[in-house]
């Protein structure tokens, strides 16, 4: 088992900004950058929270990600943006453009952005999130590397794609869903093969594009594209439904690649020393537009009450609404969050190297 | 196995059109019911058919579906309707909605419809296929009967809940994402059940709340609401990615019936003798908010062809995009559909019925 030492979140944050700005990244834009990262880590998100840090800082190093790019928008409407990231961080830009759609979404009822030319964003929720603070609603999408193999077919050609909705609610905590589309991320199969488990044969293909549950395999194939990886949600067959979650992950591609005008599926992250070219969607929805913004917190207590006092299946004691068990996290590390001891590690050695004092304890 | 006729589409039509008239629709919204229900026919959407038409009947009979409501809108704004169905037959309020959505989001980018006090709309995608004939990019989602189990909860309280994305393409057939968020729809299990098959344990729960293989169990305890149901998409568990299904069921159930003020989850066909309160959600996105029509379709053409050209799975040999089997059964069945004969059989009964020439090959 994993060891974890408890940090302070304001330390945290202010260690992680200093590393940004010390690799050029403006004081501004870096604490929005450590502000998503930590708050995955206190939402539980381990994988998308400080855990990255080294993958940023080697993003940065190695010319994927420009540390001070001046991302324009290329096109706007009352309603919409068109937005080129320059090869930036993704929080930067993203955030950027949350706020904008946030405020034309209070003018003018919706606002859609896309953004290419970007990088990892982070937790796709943090962006919903946003909206939540301003009693909107909140939609997220962003491609990724490829990893998802198209249903029928051999090579991992899309993103794990995730999609998150965030829907402001009354007495019960916000909804929000943030789920990727394949059947889960290929961290999940990692902790498998580092306990020698065998995996459920909905989660990955081998090199011949056979559902398999050796996770080594797969993700020895990914590292050297032999073939195979992960499945959509729904698994391999049309009998299990994976044709639905291949359709979600196209869906993303759509919007926000094929959208944006930037690349998708294997294009992103195709060219070495470059920018990755990821895209994102961001949508806000002022509830004014449908029922008003009390209504749909009233509706919104009204089915999560429905679906959480339901009776239970044999052997469950809880159902959960979507984002209740992160929001919870959430509330708990408020203050202080678990951070396990060798992401701890690596940040230290991170600092020592760029010469920042490191205290997040 | 089930034996077909083939029968004329446009005297399907008209015929499908006279037993609306006869029933108190009027003669344009009874063509566009009609229409519909056909086009579920020539894209080989059977459950969703004129299959259906025995059904409407009886609803209109019976008082669920009202044959001359008059749908009103109750707020509007540049880029958004809310609008009453008043109980009529889902269809003729969904197009009227959709044309007049289209014509917004041609002149301000982007419009969004929600629907409440509706009933059953046909298939999800007729009305993303309005949007595409228009160069636009459509989405339709509705709630339905509830049918599907929470992630760990015993009662079906959640509709089936499809899910309808059209994006346009320019060589390839246009895009069509039309899926239920359920793993598959109850047709499925009668289908199974039929033939004395099991079916997989990713389809649906029994009385306990438990994955069981037994469909007739499902579908005898779904009718005397013992207890289970159909699962989301991912199946029974966590494991399987159950929670994501789960969580786009309730999206659906969210931007339908929650952004509506309309009827969610159990609620839905909730009072007997009394209209449904089916909610749909419309959403027409124009292509010049992002970078144009003819970028789009360039993109689409690209993701297409990259999917469809890769390397297939062992045993494989053709990579399907969302909606391409669909596009070819209507292609294929451009003057002519076949019909099953005990649906054949049916609807000229209903003729009889009700005094309606039937002449339909």
């Amino acid at each position: 088992m994993a060891k974890y030492t408890d940090v302070k979140i304001n330390k945290l944050v202010d260690y992680v900004t200093n590393v940004f700005k010390e690799l050029n990244v403006d004081e501004q834009s870096a604490r929005i950058v450590a502000d998503v990262l930590v708050e995955a880590d206190r939402r539980g998100v381990e994988s998308h929270g400080v855990a990255r840090l080294k993958r940023y800082v080697d993003g940065i190093k190695n010319g994927v990600m420009i540390p001070d790019a001046k991302p324009v928008i290329e096109k706007e409407t009352p309603v919409s943006i068109v937005a080129n990231g320059q090869g930036g961080l993704g929080q930067i830009i993203t955030y950027d453009i949350t706020k904008k759609c946030i405020e034309k979404a209070r003018k003018n009822f919706i606002c859609f952005a896309v953004i290419r030319n970007s990088n990892h964003y982070g937790i796709a929720g943090y962006y919903p999130l946003m909206a939540l603070k301003e009693g909107m609603i909140g939609i997220s999408m962003t491609n990724t590397f490829p990893l998802v193999v198209p249903t029928f077919g051999k090579n991992a050609l899309i993103g794990t794609n995730p999609i998150a909705v965030g829907v402001p609610a009354g007495k019960h905590p916000d909804f929000l869903l943030d789920m990727a589309t394949s059947t889960v991320p290929r961290g999940k199969l990692e902790v498998y093969a580092r306990k020698g488990k065998n995996i459920p044969k909905v989660w990955a293909t081998d090199e011949h594009g056979t559902p398999t549950d050796d996770p080594q395999k797969v993700l020895d194939n990914l590292k050297e594209r032999k073939g195979g990886g992960l499945l959509p949600l729904g698994g391999g067959e049309e009998l299990t439904g994976g044709h639905k979650g291949y359709g979600l992950g196209m869906i993303v591609e759509i919007f926000t690649g094929i959208f944006a005008g930037g690349s998708f599926g294997p294009f992103v992250y195709g060219k070495k020393g470059q920018p990755a070219d990821v895209s994102h969607f961001i949508g806000i929805i002022n509830p004014e537009a449908f029922i008003g913004v009390d209504g749909i917190r009233e509706g919104m207590d009204k089915i999560q009450g429905t679906m959480k006092d339901s009776e239970k299946a044999e052997g469950k004691d809880r159902i959960y609404i979507a984002g209740e068990k992160e929001y919870e996290l959430s509330v708990k590390h408020e203050h202080t969050v678990p951070i396990q001891d060798k992401v701890y590690q690596v940040m230290q050695e991170i600092g020592k190297e760029l010469n920042i004092p490191f205290d997040i304890e």
